[in-house]
């Protein structure tokens, strides 16, 4: 079972000073802080269809990658090639999890029941690996988005026979997270959307979305599945616009049907810029409302408009994104899944290698830098002097609902107020940051 | 009692072969539609501050627009000349509505007594004139963005001080605006945001920001205004990020706070644009989710960053726009304000009236157009017919809630489903669109 | 050679009125206008790739149109059921043109050897097929960007060896395109850019750039090619960066290498939009330096960051640039290529005529507003007017390089000048163009 | 004369290990690096605009900065006491230059005569201030955009007079820029684009800029000032669209009127942005056409459509930017001008100090880091390596001229090639530099 892969020796620790470009300066995993190893606050996934199935095809381009397993053949035998190479990968970068598509792993078929059939075949092939491997499965996820059959919709489909489709699907998808013991089952609405508002009842096809989602939580119940439910929010790409616009967006939806308690949010990178925000704004949008559960692991260029998922070079973004992660409890059953790919010209298997080795330092340094953040303690102290305020009785009155507008008026005329600027100190902060994130000792 | 508008004669009526650039072609306000005269549709608004207040200035030079009460003088001289002018524009524009912000109209005084009561000074001044005026109050609104004192938030700000100044002019703005008859309160948070979320406790700040609003709302029913309370979502400017980012995040917002039934959307065409969306896509937002409440009329330039508030031109956006406003019901107590600023470098008074003229022009033949498209049938048909199969008993009964998600899938193995494409039609619709839109008799 | 075109009548002109869907309303082609029938101002073109080539697959998904020739077979006799149903297409289209790349219309073979010679063959297949059409050839190219060995570049590549299959590639495309009486020869740097400034020697590259265009100009000097070369400015997509990134770039380039006099350029509305430009901003620049060749129809979504190449249908945008062209002197051997194609879900042959009926009337709509803008002559006489002081002497003396910077000076300040602010009427030219636009008799 | 700078000490280097946030860590003005002190490699300048002038207002609040020389007064005493508090300031940071607008430091007059004598008189005596002072003049610059006669452009202006009031400013900005002794004179064209494209004649505008250029640069031969002309690009803002758009735009104007070789680029970080480019991409463009002349240094927000002119905190950018400018040579007469303003929100002198403390050490750190990489020269290898096979004879003979196309595509045709795609490297080369910049000793 020679792969692409089995050449390469598994990357190990060496600390700072290693000159070795294939091994890990930062990525101790047994490394204890804040209370944990790194390898559990992490949780570092390899995803599936990036390293395994994206073959460096572009809109203007053709295919770039070439691996066994894409060539010509029976489709079981060759998504078991694929899967021994995977395993191989998992092997080569030791890290504690993987995610997939069902596309990602097993053939379609001709029918949905030979497709759904397909998965299960190769679920048992995994579950055979993982009985020697030590990686585990993040979470699982069925696509909705690439067939033709899903061009107007998955579950927001104007034709009802798609959504009885995904209903199968997204059913047998979950059956099999579960018995692989996925820690969490993810929906990324790619075609959830429309391309043209011109031919689309919105609302219609908000409330097949929400009766959807429902369905998959009331199935997570049945089967007894410990893990959690997480939607990925988009806004666009493949569509013009997709209805899971970002973190706040979501969070409507899910209070709208009634599901805020059942449904976190597995936020990505690239994501948040396409929405027009920061990274560590999702995460802290995410954390303020309760739902946050996982991330996924990239970066976009701010100067595209399109899904570049790189992967991540940017040591301030990830600090203050670790921060967040940190000060909103962590990532719990989640964990940071690289959604991330190779570009198109880095279509060697060693290519693959040193992404990762890259990704996984650049994160675990910046774990490492917020972690020191937050016990050094001289940030958070700022933001809690600036708001101090609000713990004097006086003001908490007025946000526990104690006085009415009228009241708090009265009062204000009554203490002729005239509250005097205080300065932001966004310079002096930064100043603080950049010799934290650029300079610490780790 | 001359003001710089009273040399223009009031702007009439004259029909599409019109050669007098100062006549409306289509807004003949008395002309019934959909069963009732235009003016009642659209309820036409001009605002105070970018008709009377602005002053040409940008962020890389200064004042070109000069009117008489910028000068020195009396302040409260000053802004009752400031009132006159504003009367006379109505009475050439012929519009039954305008909007203000307290500090457009009145002084702001040294203290904050002095402020609320100044603002009840030229209220007073503004009803006698509006006894002889046909032109009402659509909304008021209190300023709480331009003062250093808001620079850090105004209800969301860090110093409770500043949250409790709100309170006391929210208060009195409100007084002002049931005093006036106005039809709606209105709430943009140009300041209820961050400049750097690196200096922000978001969490804090959202809850401070649903108490406000709680606070508002209970105050409403306390006087027993009649009038709409309105949110007007903007994503970013002057801020980095504003919490009231669009539509669907203020409902999510609404809904975490049980407000959604209190409160309903102030949409603008420009603040939809750099939320990345389209005008009718905010508008069809809200129709779904039952929350459209007014629309602020103007444009932006998809190729600038930022809030150019340019007058409408773009007879398409504006047609769907209006299409998806009656689809939801129309605006009921809302209107269309012009929230739209002449450039700096057209200062003169002149450029105004053509401003309006053409903004009243256009938002017209858009909504002559709509109710045609919806009474020619055609366009509304292919939307229906794309969606026709969910009104079978079987998908309805996935919708409805009577089948789980194993059940679906079940019946959809059973039933071998294999679901077709069929054509969006994207572009037969679009060149039916055009051809209404760029030709309709109307 | 029943082709999925056959069933379709030729479409007809039928006038404003018809209520025929395919029918043109606009396009007379025989109509004289500015003194000379609109096929020969517009010389619209059907462009191969998004015509017959173009699959529906996006980054998210797989294809969703089928057409007989994408199946398996000999890719000689495929090239040909695919010529065959092109040729159906201009007749059903009725339209003077066609646009191919070498990729689009003959199978790449083997080896550079077999390559060059299929395209010879499917040409004089193409030859005989124009015998007894009415569409002729507007432009050929040679695409140089979807195979991976393009990856990297093709005349900037690092790999010397590319270059030289470019150059290969290209004097063999120059050749078929003279052989079918092309006008025009283009060149569109899809890779001549860079993924990563990273890797990247910038100043190697544009040397190796420049060197390319000149040996292509001199090339076809050396036999005899009467046809313009024209070269497509796009800024980014699929590289990070284009160096062909607008008209300005492109105008230094070929200033840089003393081009300007050979080379003209191809302008597309999407990629203008991806600049930050306007379509008409484009078409003025290069209209101002002399080097308006041609015009890529399509448009972009401009709150979406890539190239969407939809059909267009915004008649002011259309207009104003239809304006600019008829003020650079018309597009000469240029034309109006519709480098535009269906979206995903349009995959019928049905759809396609729409798009094509949609997008040639919209164009000559624009182009019949354009000229009746510039007969009335109120437009024009309002932008004479406000330059209308340079043409005294003295401000004439400034601009001809008679006086010097201290002499101007010293006539300032001996004048005592005091220039006034003028207005620039922006909402009232608006308003002039909306009723033009929107309203004009044509 | 105690300013409100006055009670700082000058900032000394302390080096990486302080805790002292007023000190520098890295910024050793006398550290030779590359055979020359970082003083002079640097060059770093205060801006007396954003630093003395700006008040904190944006375009929806007021100023939130008080300064005692923004008051009443007279106002050449007040433009005194501004300029002591510059020099104070100058003497704080300890950076050796400084660059002004006559606008920043003078005040205007009422009449053109009067604004050229008070800018020499503030002139005389800021040359007073510098016998003792240790900061010199970087550059001088007129302020040709604030003012409303520039509302519709400067050189490029429809009224001749405002092209001469143009000329008699730069000419005694000039002048005043040579008595100082600075080393270049910048030119920045706010106004020179448009508002809209309706009312404008692009084509009679760039003739007229390119007149004034001319003549700019022959004064500065008749007077013998020995420093740059440099011009500075900058897409859009305050306009929708300037000329001087981005480096390579700039560039082919430069050719256009044969001032290449006369005028060079001043870059500045946002406006790369704003233009869609990255930093370092302008640096290495204008290197590659020999135009590098200086740097504005600042950073803007990717999420943000205006130009926010922050201080610089992006180790990676700034590092790769000074990377290119190692590589063109240095910055010669030019040098690194801190065109970045404090935060609204950050209105104290504190704050001022804290913010160039943070700019200078992130901007030194990254040069110390890229002066590294060079020495190391790994990096540049791979570069070299890359681009390997265009020092060959075959392939120095495509590039040199000496063979023709159809000579290129015989002989390719001869050897039968088959170019085969390399690995770009792209994330092996990301994380050598991670390592390099993140990790550098220095």
């Amino acid at each position: 079972m020679e792969t692409v892969f089995s050449k390469f020796e598994t990357v190990k620790y060496e600390g700072p000073s290693s000159e070795n470009a294939l091994a890990y300066q930062y990525y101790d995993a047994e490394r204890v802080v804040l209370g944990k190893p790194l390898k559990d606050h992490l949780r570092f996934a390899v995803a599936y269809w990036h390293s395994l199935a994206m073959n460096g095809s572009d809109p203007f381009g053709g295919p770039t990658i070439e691996r066994p397993w894409m060539g010509a053949g029976d489709p079981i035998a060759q998504a078991k090639v694929k899967a021994d190479a995977a395993f191989e990968l998992f092997r080569v970068l030791d890290l504690p999890f993987f995610c997939f598509h069902d596309a990602d792993v097993a053939p379609a078929g001709d029918t949905l029941a030979e497709g759904l059939k397909n998965l299960h075949v190769i679920a048992d092939y995994f579950a055979e690996k993982m009985e020697t491997s030590s990686t585990k499965l993040l979470w699982g996820t069925a696509n909705l988005f690439s067939h033709p059959r899903f061009m107007a919709g998955a579950s927001t489909n104007p034709d009802p026979d798609v959504f009885a489709w995904c209903a199968a699907t997204v059913k047998n998808c979950m059956d099999v997270t579960k018995k692989l013991g996925g820690s969490n089952y993810v929906l990324w609405g790619g075609r959830e959307g429309y391309e043209t508002l011109l031919n689309t009842n919105m609302k219609q096809e908000l409330e097949q979305m929400g009766r959807f989602l429902t369905l998959v939580v009331e199935y997570k119940h049945t089967i007894g599945f410990e893990g959690q439910i997480l939607i990925e929010p988009k806004p666009k790409e493949p569509t013009s616009h997709q209805y899971d616009f970002d973190a706040a967006t979501v969070y409507g939806f899910l209070k709208r049907f009634g599901l805020e308690n059942e449904v976190k949010l597995n936020l990505e990178a690239n994501h948040a810029t396409l929405a027009g925000h920061s990274f560590e704004h999702e995460i802290a949008t995410a954390g303020s409302l309760g739902v946050l559960g996982s991330l996924d692991i990239n970066r976009g260029d701010a100067l595209l408009g399109w899904d570049t998922d790189q992967f991540p070079n940017d040591l301030w973004t990830m600090t203050m994104s670790m921060y967040h992660v940190i000060k909103a409890g962590g990532l719990g059953k989640g964990g940071c899944n690289f959604d991330a790919k190779v570009r198109r010209q880095s279509f060697t298997a060693e290519d693959m290698i040193h992404a990762h080795v890259g990704g996984v330092d650049i994160c675990t340094r910046a774990f490492l830098t917020a972690a020191k953040l937050i016990e050094d303690g001289r940030y958070d102290a700022l933001l809690t002097e600036r708001y101090a305020g609000w713990s004097k009785p006086d003001a908490a009155a007025m946000l526990s609902g104690k006085m009415s507008l009228d009241e708090i008026a009265a009062k204000a005329l009554a203490d002729g107020i005239n509250p005097k600027p205080r300065s932001g100190k966004q310079e002096q902060i930064e100043n603080l940051l950049m010799r934290a994130i650029y300079s610490a000792k780790l």
